[in-house]
């Protein structure tokens, strides 16, 4: 990729900010927005030229119906190329979000037992088990635990006792991590044991920073009959709202009990976000690899920034996402989002609503520029002092 | 709305039309397509430059949570300049498309008796409630009746079963039918003694031709506290692929256990479509007031052209949509679609998926010009003579 000419990450100013994220920064005038997973930058312009000229064209009518061969063939080639695996195009089917995928995959590929849920979870994905009428089953990791993971002695026990799906998040927000081809042979491990079935949710791979690597866990052998992949360019390439994602179904057997579902159950994707999803998967690289080197010098400066003024926040390391996950707990407030939204005039995302019944903690996006993150923390040190 | 400065109904060229409608002009050269309810006319160009200017802007990001107050305020106008009624605005809340509205709206306010769907049916709602765990009950209208309507003591012994939701779409696809006032309150009454739901998917609203007129079911007398509308501006302006449509809950008891469910439920309608919305709603009656003359002068043209050329076609008369429901069974062809296709070179959609196990029907879209419907009924005279 080194070779291709870059195009830039470009900052959005505060007012083009305002205008083009209105859920982030839908905030009061003094108030600096670090909540939701949404980047202060401009889109790739390839992206957006991609989407502006299928509305010059005026294309607004519905997309093919199931499988889109395009849209299957563009995220094979950025699978290989960026994961260096990647699924036979007929195995890749659009799905209106990645929220909307990972419930169709519960819905059409599980038994009716509980889902397993590891926690602190993506605040959203909370009630996903609900909603497919099981039970969800949360699997807690410890804010005291040195490292996050999923303990596979639990993970038995829950399978044991009747759980028969695990939600996957890889890389995982908001833990921040990568898994390892080994963490993932072991969770497959115990999941082939029990004849149980895993979505990965996958939505963050674009985003592993230098130092690690994503394998998507369908590149894991033995997975194929029991596993289907939920991704997107969505979240790497900011257009969250054009709405497409994809299943990646590597069972033949899957994809007939797909194709057999009513069209009531998954009809919603827009062909807007499937241009953009293309274009991204395309054309993308330059501009993601010099996102890529732009996290990874916030991850750099949030390190340095910490270190100078909010020395007792305690942070594992931050290996993919650009949503870092802090416990401020020694600071002393129950909610230290609310604490500071009100003295500092920063808005993350309060711990709670990812841990629930836990405290002091909160997830800060740090998809912005050097200033607004310098703002940011100095902003934090001064609520929680 | 006649002293309002029109803008015409542009129709399509057959390359154009093969690039903005791919679902429905993905077919051979040499086939007219009359399938799928898509519209052979350019999008009005107030609604297009709505969603172009919105690109040119950059805005690919998250919208709101839940409530969109500007969505809700458009709606609520068009609906009190168009129907004579209007919800509160807090009564509007977006969706994704009007298939997952309904889907909605039975998940969360239905009980778990069946869903009562009445047939011929849309068919991407077969299924339907199955999708949401509950059994499809099936009130059919025979071929044979008269006036296709739905038949009170029925619908009454349904209920009785254990039925508890009725899905009713009017004005009705496939049968052109317009309901009245008088027919709304005899189900009302019906759904009423049960203590039953409705979801009223009122998407061709729009669509109602010169002679007959829409009433919301929400604008009957005793029906807030148990029944929703599903509605769009997505069909009658062709923006289906954009993604919005909105379910009207006028109950504030309903509105809070809709509140209260998991975001994942409801959380994908596009800002693309919703700005679509918007703008068809606040700046769309020009160009509404040259369709609905149009699609009055096509079905104008095609009684002609049944008369001269298919005179023993069967046909009720269509008060609304665009989408005609052909008895063609005197003509002896079972699957009068596929002969259609294969002699006529012409895509209809076949009656069976509308009203399964019956014969020699079929759906005919006349959303085209006059010249392109001249030729489908030619056709469709020389396939099935
Ligand atoms: C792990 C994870 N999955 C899914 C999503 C949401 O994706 P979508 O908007 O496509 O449903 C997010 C958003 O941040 C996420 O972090
Ligand atoms: C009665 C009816 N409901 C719903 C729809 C589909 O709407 P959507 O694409 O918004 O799900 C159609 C499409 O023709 C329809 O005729």
């Amino acid at each position: 990729m080194s070779d291709v000419a870059r195009r830039p990450v470009v900052d959005l100013t505060d007012e083009e900010a305002r205008l083009r994220l209105p859920l982030k920064w839908g905030v009061p005038d003094d108030v600096i927005p670090a909540w939701v997973a949404e980047m202060d930058y401009a889109v790739d312009p390839v992206v957006l030229e991609a989407v502006q000229r299928m509305l010059a064209d005026g294309i607004t009518g519905y997309p093919l119906f199931g499988w889109d061969p395009g849209l299957a063939e563009s995220y094979a080639g950025w699978s290989a190329r960026h994961f260096g695996w990647a699924p036979e195009p007929e195995a890749v089917h659009p799905v209106v979000d990645v929220t909307a995928g990972v419930r169709l995959a519960i819905d059409v590929f599980s038994g009716p037992g509980g889902v397993v849920f590891p926690t602190p979870g993506y605040n959203a994905q909370f009630g996903l088990a609900t909603v497919t009428g099981r039970e969800e089953v949360r699997l807690d990791v410890p804010a005291s635990a040195d490292r996050a993971e999923i303990d596979l002695d639990r993970l038995d026990r829950l399978f044991a006792d009747g759980a028969q799906t695990l939600i996957l998040t890889q890389p995982h927000n908001p833990w921040g991590r990568v898994f390892t081809r080994t963490e993932l042979e072991g969770i497959r491990d115990v999941v082939v044991r029990h004849g149980a079935r895993v979505v990965s949710d996958e939505i963050h791979a674009p985003l592993v920073l230098p130092g690690a690597e994503h394998v998507s866990y369908l590149s894991i052998e033995g997975t194929h009959d029991h596993a289907v992949a939920v991704v997107a360019a969505s979240k790497a390439f900011n257009t969250a709202g054009l709405r497409c994602a994809q299943v990646v179904v590597p069972s033949a057997a899957d994809r007939a009990v797909l194709a057999d579902q009513p069209m009531s159950r998954n009809d919603s994707h827009s062909p807007v976000g499937a241009v953009a999803a293309r274009a991204a998967y395309d054309d993308g690289d330059p501009w993601l690899a010099s996102l890529v080197e732009r996290l990874d010098q916030q991850r750099a400066l949030l390190a340095d920034l910490l270190a100078a003024h909010l020395p007792d926040v305690r942070m594992r390391p931050l290996e993919a996402t650009y949503l870092a996950w802090l416990d401020a707990s020694a600071y002393g407030h129950d909610d230290a989002a609310a604490v500071a939204l009100e003295r500092g005039r920063v808005k993350v995302s309060p711990g709670e609503s990812y841990a629930p019944g836990t405290t002091g903690q909160v997830r800060l996006n740090i998809a912005t520029s050097p200033d607004r993150l310098t703002r940011i923390v100095e902003r934090l040190a001064k609520a929680w002092a």
